[in-house]
């Protein structure tokens, strides 16, 4: 069959088909061709971040909540500014393809120094070869059907970043043959033998427990496997937690739903059931320091089933090509006794909900925010949090359900939430974003707040001001810590839209959320001080840990 | 002899012997021990900046004016936002140290996945291998000091980044031995027989042409060779031009100074001149497709004599070991026959200067701008423009003295002129920065002149305001070339400091000029709106060469 396509085309179709509608970027020279291509498209829309590491942030958030994300930037001055956000959607497992415009293939041979350049024509990609699964420079149109279908797939394989380098003269090159339809819904390879003998001994293992849990980590999210987790923990009646990183993977109002784990920094009740248990059951979880509250694993593998996209492991040994979504397919089949639930909860992580009563004119401390906060966020919030103790207060918020929550949660980059609530809302325009960012971070990117007013998005943001780093205050001070104070309820003039808000006490926190709650048109920053020293229980165990180990 | 050194005093001793007497960067839990260190050292003051990212342009901008720059991270989220500033350093020959803090050398054994980590502990270093000229791991104090020598003498020697990383457990760790001092004067190998050789060559091809120009380039500046050139000019009557990257490196006063070569985008007379020339003697200029008006090369190469720091080419043959400085010296001492200087000039590459009338109510245009700014610079203002219409304006201002014209000129990465003025001012406070930036550039970096208020710096800021990319509208428009519209004269508020002032016509231009002149307490930002598709005559021969080229 004849294509009618063009590499350019071909990129916009592929991608649409992977479920994207939004792309985000900053235009440049050597991309404007492609720039032209996607507006005249009526595939993806242009959102045009004010800086390409935010574009980078956005494009995570989006494909976190929808599956999967793009962005597209013009070559190294664009490409490398996006190198930390896409390695943190590389630690993180978020699809995320980043196209890149550059030079065209016969200018290349033409001049040895072309502006933009760095050492050669192939350092963009090498660097992007650290930090991708999979990464191609469309060189040959005759391949490059097959090289974009090869990079994607291998996005959706891993849930992980991927890098394509256009060259500016092949945006308008036809494809000479349209390869066959690509399917994808990833498929696992599936090896039957390890699958049955590794099926069988789980169940064996799971059946002579005492105390098990499962442990549904963040590939539950991003393969979309919540309704199979929760088949599993219904039928075997077997109690579950989450991570920081997968965060509401489970509505965190199930009944069997004990809380999240984060080692030593959260609850010691759930920490004490997980660290106890015999048969952990690990999900598609990646465990890293963070989740042990930043210390080496106190877990004992002996008692493991772990079982990720990539492998799976019983206590010491492993098995290939057993695969994520069909063990626990097979788990829920197989036989595995049923348990009484265990019910010790609902305890919602231990926070009070619906029962904030603001103390008039009563300096506002952080742990009585994020006790009012829980009774603001509804089922149509999605709570984005940010780096330090903005993401250790609002772990202990109550998420209604899954994908709801999300954070920078081990990769722990700052500037985070607020290019992320613009992709955030994007991707599912039903969901209102609340940002909880610290000063120190807004500071880094918190001005592409303006970017949600040119897109008539809405966030909430929550600014906890403490005039500098806080989490790092608590393990070694000095003046470095500090930040220029910055008076962020002024920001709405600046950008031309939102409102502003001040806050010092309870009762003004407590009436500025009602007027933002009902303030639809556009965004609101609600500055919170807060004295430099507060910080969140959360915090506190935390710091208490890591502060043992910088000096 | 026994050290008193550890590893990270010896850091600080070396940087310190290497000119740096300020470290810009934010810390993180991974580099806060060293940032302790630093703030007791009392030789490397912290810059604490709002970003990473503009503590790398800054520490850039320190080292084109005071030789050697640094900057101080945390592990991968810190590192990995500075990628693309390491990348300009690295493309615009900048001495530029990244100091990054790393996971200790013991935790790292102890954990699989410790938080910041994106693929293994080695991720960030390989990334940087790509865009420095050594890098480092000091995972040993007895090879640390040798190390560390080492990778400091490559950014001598190449005037290109360095990266060192530090694992937090090493901060302290004592040097057994102390190495010898180091010759920071980097010292180049001669071969004495291809120098005399070459020389001789040379010489005679100088002797027997009719109209030989010298291309002064941006090495000249990075190795401090200006007396020398000016000894070659003053001795053998030989006019120079500079390229965009190097201007300023000779006084734009100097009447041997044609000055500055753009290819198609220059002046034509200047243009023809050296595109004519029988012999063109490039010293330390590496010429772009920007030097040439974003185009291939129009020099006939069998002209050429073309020595840099790394190679000497004359015509199409080599000469190796021959350096930089020692050739200059001995085309100082050789038998060049001296010539009647030309005195074509001095007409200050055709700009006017002292003689403009602000005409009252009439809307400001991009070239009456410059024009007005061409006499309000004097001999203590160090002008940096940002990309685009901002710098190819500024080619026309005449630079008073050298080095005082700061420019991302050939990576050409928008976002650099804010955190350059802070990086400039502290490496020689007795120049006040005239910053000339787009709205574009200024949304991505700007808000970092908050920085300059928290180190009472006094920038004045120029913004060009025509709400978008100015540049590439002209090659080919869409709605992404648009801008959110900002109130840019309000930011002083925001930051806690700062004069704002918009401007709509010439006279209103004129007396903010005024008053920011004598306003030395803080930094001043005048907002000057212009029309959409205005632009400086450089913009328009260039965009004319470009447009032909996107589509």
């Amino acid at each position: 069959m004849q294509s009618t396509h063009t590499v350019s085309s071909y990129i916009i179709q592929r991608l649409y088909e992977c479920g994207v509608n939004h792309i985000f970027g900053i235009p440049g020279d050597y991309v404007l061709g492609f720039y032209n291509q996607l507006l005249h498209s009526n595939k993806l829309k242009i959102i045009n971040t004010c800086d390409e590491l935010a574009a980078a942030l956005a494009a995570d958030a989006y494909a976190r909540v929808k599956g999967f994300g793009a962005l597209c930037i013009t070559y190294c001055v664009g490409g490398l500014k996006v190198v930390n956000a896409t390695a943190q959607a590389y630690a993180e497992k978020s699809p995320v393809a980043v196209i890149s415009g550059a030079p065209g293939t016969k200018e290349r041979t033409k001049n040895p120094l072309l502006h933009h350049m760095v050492r050669d024509y192939e350092t963009q990609q090498r660097i992007f070869e650290h930090i991708t699964v999979a990464s191609t420079i469309l060189n040959n149109s005759r391949t490059a059907a097959a090289e974009i279908d090869r990079v994607l797939s291998m996005a959706l394989r891993y849930r992980r970043p991927v890098y394509i380098e256009l060259p500016r003269d092949m945006v308008s090159s036809p494809i000479p043959d349209i390869s066959t339809s690509v399917n994808y819904s990833y498929e696992e390879q599936i090896d039957p033998m390890a699958m049955a003998e590794s099926v069988e001994e789980a169940t064996s293992m799971i059946n002579s427990s005492q105390n098990p849990v499962i442990i549904a980590g963040v590939e539950i999210q991003r393969f979309g496997l919540q309704a199979q987790v929760l088949k599993l923990i219904e039928k075997t009646g077997i109690p579950v937690v989450a991570t920081i990183l997968s965060k509401s993977v489970i509505s965190e109002d199930h009944p069997s739903y004990l809380g999240l784990y984060e080692g030593a920094m959260g609850y010691e009740w759930v920490r004490e059931y997980v660290e106890s248990s015999d048969c952990l059951i690990l999900l598609g979880a990646f465990m890293t320091d963070i989740d042990f509250g930043i210390s080496a694993t106190p877990i004992d593998s002996k008692n493991i089933i772990n079982v990720t996209s990539e492998k799976l492991t019983i206590r010491h040994h492993n098995f290939d090509n057993v695969g994520l979504q069909a063990f626990i397919s097979n788990l829920i089949t197989a036989d595995i006794r049923t348990r009484e639930p265990l019910y010790l909860r609902n305890r919602n992580n231990g926070s009070p909900s619906n029962c904030f009563s603001a103390e008039i004119g009563k300096k506002i401390t952080v742990q009585r925010l994020f006790h009012r906060l829980a009774s603001f966020i509804t089922p149509d919030t999605i709570v984005i949090a940010d780096v330090g103790d903005s993401l250790f207060g609002a772990l202990d918020l109550v998420i209604h359900h899954d994908t709801e929550f999300l954070g920078s949660a081990f990769y722990a980059s700052m500037g985070f939430a607020v290019p992320a609530c613009i992709g955030a809302q994007l991707a599912n325009p039903k969901l209102r974003p609340l940002v909880i960012v610290g000063d120190g971070a807004f500071q880094m990117t918190g001005m592409e707040i303006s970017t949600a007013v040119r897109y008539h998005l809405n966030p909430i943001i929550i600014l906890l001001n403490n005039r500098g780093y806080g989490t790092e205050r608590r393990l070694l001070d000095g003046p470095f810590n500090d930040l220029q104070p910055w008076q962020y309820k002024t920001i709405p003039e600046i950008v031309g839209g939102g409102r502003g808000f001040l806050i010092n006490t309870e009762d003004e926190f407590d009436r500025a959320l009602e007027v933002a709650s009902k303030h639809l048109d556009s965004f609101c920053i609600l500055e919170v001080r807060l004295d430099p020293n507060d910080g969140s229980d959360a915090l506190q165990r935390l710091t208490d840990i890591l502060g043992k180990r910088v000096r």
